[in-house]
């Protein structure tokens, strides 16, 4: 036996039975996220824990025998945070589902395999609500959303995870446990180390638990639709409206991402123009000024048509238009997938210059966005069999970020740097802040075995 | 000349006349925050700067001669976060105090010595608002907002200071100046350290710029005035509405508070009852409904009398009223003012305590809350001239941190730890957060010479 396999055998029996797979089979699902890195490793094990406990009993074994750990919520992660490292120990949260609602504190004390929609589910039992929404939601965990500080379709108006996170448990690097925060809504008794944790993406420690807080439940919305010639125009609009009302959603899909829906799952949308989703929320009596108020921004821009409806499930079924639009794009081909974000202002920028951009490197890039929050999802497009057309879909890729940083904005809005953008990290942050980033990470996890290679390099 | 003697006049020749400030008269100014910690040193200079270039300067000729340095914005602090170091540098950030409104980022680029209320007044002008509104705002400065994660009337619906902080230019402990964060929404590249430096309280870097959040302009509140004849049953009706409605302010003031409040300024307040003040800006139409639920709750926890205003300026005098709580108790005597908070649920739990805490100890004790919150701010009151007095003051304020604690709850929801509360913090966040707390001020501030002693105990 090699010492590595002595020591899985270790870890096996110091763990219950079937909580440690070890078999290739059994190993080849915890390998990659959705971003379906090509340089996943194989790891030597994959905890799927149970409860802290295990997960302490596994980092300590990890940090005993300096074996890197990559931590692993749903595996729904779009930037290779949870692609595994080459004789590894992969962490599995997916087993630790437990939720309690505590509707007096309103909150939600809930483990980090939870599906985000299932403490939606369950807050809403008690009449009250988890924002946060990913697109995903219906399939990431919230201790993915918590190590990426995931954003969402209503963040626009209800903020992101870190806007919810009151407490976490976290496994150290060194297998200690500790809790941040608690039900408290205030709290600045020493530095802020609850919020560095949220958006680390397990580069720092492993979130066993947290207590997110609630709100009353939303009220059914108010949907408005509207065409626009370019993305541009459709941009315009956007910018408008956010200088008045804070909308609960504002979401953008070009003319060629309406195309990939339709012919994903035809809905009979204008195929030949952009499209704008825009949901009020506001109380009745100021929904109409709202509602107005967003329609005169989109015919100011140049709105083709405008369609409004008070029917929620009406307005529900553009919304899911527009979350169809990844999945509509992994089944039109191979791709690439973009996170980068401006300010507002900059969008209609951002936008038209990521049209350019597929133009110029003769690639398809379908372009989505969290408009109010100028946070744009475009997605390459390419031939994965065609060298050339790899090559250049790379390309795109990488001028998109340079786009982004150009315009003062950001390489990644919700997804995370995971392994997928590393590289162009310090780019947008500048030597001085790479290093703070390698000082904090350093502080907290001297050995380095904490997902090693997301987020900042692995140690040589 | 002494060695720091000759340094300080090589500090005086690297910065503009009339920056640096040498005098002990001009020192005298400098030397406390209104904590009044009687322990504060005498600093061996104040550079008041007037660009993040003289906050480099300062620093860089701090570091290289081992000198502690205390940032300081407007001195309104509560926790001694800026009581000087004896033989230390401050460096004041009041002169610093320019605003640019970008309404189309819907953002306020801000200097630290800018008054939160000039925040506030210069976004109105753009229909816009700052939420986040300590009860100083109209003396306390950005700055010091931001080191503390202020919280104020309005958190309760609208959230803290770092719910609201986008990006901030910081002054590193070796002088260099980075950029963190900007206009954009949404960015989760590289770790949160936006969000450490927040609540940081001058530790870990001296904020030169913050990049702030505005949201469209409050509408108008109505206000709900209850009163009751115990604090505990005020406290009851505080939950009983937080699990229905999101108001938009719920402060309460027990009856020594009212007592206080109307020696100093009388407004015909009810001296024989604690007094809740609740606000809605719900949109007309939710608003009625709201209201209904507030004054519903107010009644089923045994409300004696219920007023109700739609008068935005009738209802202003109530708040007008609470905020001059800490000024009335000012005027009464010595004080030691808390500021600990537990999860809402237990809010009357905590107040009862603290009621008992006064009758044990044989001191007045006088509580004010963020009661929407769970924040409290028990306030001890003494006598200065009489030993007895002040030794049962001080056991009263610990007990009142020891309840908080056992409660689960902080000894500080938003003023900060600063010196005041500093050997209290190892009680609360045990040892492996405190371990946690330093190893990352080390990571950040290697010689240690950040506001030491705030916070963290000094390096010895």
């Amino acid at each position: 036996m090699t010492d590595r396999s002595v020591a899985v055998a270790e870890l096996v029996s110091s763990l219950p039975a079937g909580v440690v797979a070890t078999t290739p089979e059994a190993l080849e699902k915890y390998r990659q996220d959705w971003a379906k890195d090509p340089d996943a490793g194989m790891p030597c094990a994959c905890v799927r824990a149970e409860s802290p406990d295990h997960v302490q009993v596994a980092v300590r074994w990890a940090a005993s025998h300096g074996i890197p750990v990559v931590p692993r919520g749903a595996g729904s992660g779009l930037s290779g945070g949870a692609s595994a490292v080459e004789g590894g120990l992969v962490i599995s949260l997916e087993r630790m589902t437990a939720i309690e609602i505590d509707p007096a504190a309103r909150c939600a004390v809930v483990e980090p395999g939870t599906f985000n929609a299932d403490v939606k589910k369950a807050a809403a039992e008690h009449g009250l609500w988890y924002p946060p929404d990913p697109s995903s939601f219906e399939i990431c965990s919230i201790g993915g959303n918590v190590a990426t500080n995931a954003g969402g379709l209503c963040c626009v108006k209800y903020g992101v995870t870190t806007d919810y996170v009151l407490g976490l448990d976290v496994v150290l690097a060194d297998g200690r446990l500790i809790t941040l925060g608690g039900k408290r809504i205030k709290d600045v008794a020493g530095l802020s180390l609850l919020k560095l944790f949220v958006g680390s993406e397990g580069t720092l420690g492993i979130v066993t638990r947290a207590t997110l807080r609630l709100i009353p439940a939303q009220l059914a919305p108010s949907t408005l639709v509207a065409t626009f010639d370019s993305v541009r125009a459709a941009a315009d609009a956007v910018v408008a409206m956010g200088r008045v009302v804070r909308a609960s959603m504002v979401e953008l899909m070009d003319k060629p991402t309406v195309n990939q829906v339709e012919d994903f799952a035809p809905m009979g949308l204008d195929r030949d123009r952009a499209l704008l989703i825009v949901q009020s929320d506001a109380p009745e009596g100021a929904r109409e000024q709202e509602m107005a108020i967003i329609e005169m921004a989109c015919r100011d821009a140049g709105s083709v048509d405008v369609f409004v409806t008070h029917d929620a499930a009406e307005g529900a079924q553009f919304v899911q238009a527009r979350r169809l639009a990844f999945p509509a794009a992994e089944a039109a081909g191979s791709l690439l997938l973009e996170d980068v974000g401006v300010p507002v202002p900059l969008l209609p920028d951002l936008v038209a210059r990521v049209e350019q951009i597929g133009v110029e490197r003769g690639v398809d890039v379908v372009c989505v966005a969290h408009a109010g929050d100028g946070n744009t999802h475009p997605i390459v497009m390419y031939d994965a069999a065609d060298p050339d057309s790899t090559q250049r879909a790379r390309a795109a890729f990488d001028d998109i970020l340079t786009a982004a940083i150009e315009l003062g904005g950001t390489i990644t809005g919700e997804h995370g740097v995971g392994r997928l953008k590393r590289d162009a990290l310090p780019a947008m942050l500048g030597p001085d802040i790479m290093e703070l980033n390698q000082r904090v990470k350093d502080a907290l996890d001297p050995q380095g075995i904490l997902n090693p290679g997301s987020v900042l390099a692995a140690r040589p």
